[in-house]
């Protein structure tokens, strides 16, 4: 089986290199899907559930799962059950055996056992903040400091989140097999370079 | 003109790659041809110069080149002029046009303005270990541990420098195109896949 995570700054394309790679290598897709599963299972809505998964964290958040909580609030106590019920279903899927690209939820981290590839995607605030504009819908108008704000702010939470579950750093090159800077790059021009990479790659480890 | 930088870690194969993509894309690899050229400008001893290019500054080293110094040894002194030999020469290569690979040195950073693809190439400890013990002389028998000790060093040494000419940080994945995690990898199978990147890379920036 082959699974290919990918862990990125918001704005860097991360998401869509994921799909395309999913695309041109057959592989099943991971992302949103995850979200969906966690909202049946729990009879909660979606779009509650992707916000309280990428909520922020208090300081006084206790590390370990499954303990009781005293200081925390009801909604951080309810972010951290959809976050062990996120963990279990990333796992359930990595144990159908199909081969698939996970993008986010610290996939790299909770696989490990898996041998995933591990990429890591980013690029250039400007360059992210381009591609936020052009993915924006029409409703949301707001200025590239604002998004910029916004972008530093998700980043910081997946950055937590990943401290909850491992001691290497979310970002740091050294957790991954590859980090990719988008910057001025086409995703669609990308995929098949990183396509013909993971294909070696994955090769390479079947030896 | 097209220019390659590769920066790396000691014992991560990046020499080897900037010589074998030199050697598949019909490119110049400029590596210690640098050191060669400022001996030979300088009229010293190609080993002196490596050993003092490779030489670990003192807190007290000043920041700006060409001034006076009272505080630093005669050695560090000396070491200050061949960096800006070394600068000089990387320049002047460049400037001649021909397309290239430089290995080390920040080029990087020297030739920023000719716009250069820049990679990065690092290793997990262990694999740099079982490389440097598979490329050592016979003459050099070092324990683990004192092969790990000597790649800390060289590399500090590395950003130290760096650190002379920049405010960005050695291996800080925000200064390179592409970030590559050698470990466990033959370099000759990754450079064909790193060589079609950089074909597309440099096709993209022609546009």
């Amino acid at each position: 089986m082959k699974i290919i995570t990918i862990s990125r700054e918001f704005g860097s394309g991360g998401r869509e290199l994921g799909k395309r790679l999913a695309d041109i290598l057959n592989f099943a897709y991971y992302d949103k899907e995850i979200v969906t599963a966690i909202a049946e299972q729990n009879q909660l809505n979606e779009n509650y559930v992707e916000k309280r998964l990428e909520n922020k964290f208090t300081k006084s958040y206790p590390i370990t799962f499954g303990r009781t909580f005293y200081r925390t609030s009801v909604l951080e106590q309810n972010t951290t059950k959809l976050l062990v019920a996120q963990q279990h279903i990333i796992k359930e899927l990595a144990a159908q055996g199909e081969n698939c690209v996970i993008v986010g939820r610290n996939a790299d981290i909770l696989l490990h056992d898996f041998c995933p590839l591990n990429l890591f995607v980013y690029a250039e605030m400007k360059s992210k903040i381009k591609r936020c504009r052009y993915c924006a819908s029409e409703n949301e108008q707001l200025s590239d400091r604002e998004i910029e704000k916004k972008i530093k702010q998700i980043d910081a939470n997946r950055a937590k989140h990943r401290e909850l579950i491992s001691n290497s750093k979310w970002g740091q090159k050294e957790s991954y097999h590859l980090c990719i800077n988008t910057t001025d790059w086409l995703i669609k021009e990308l995929a098949p370079l990183i396509e013909n990479y993971s294909q070696y790659w994955f090769r390479r480890t079947e030896q």
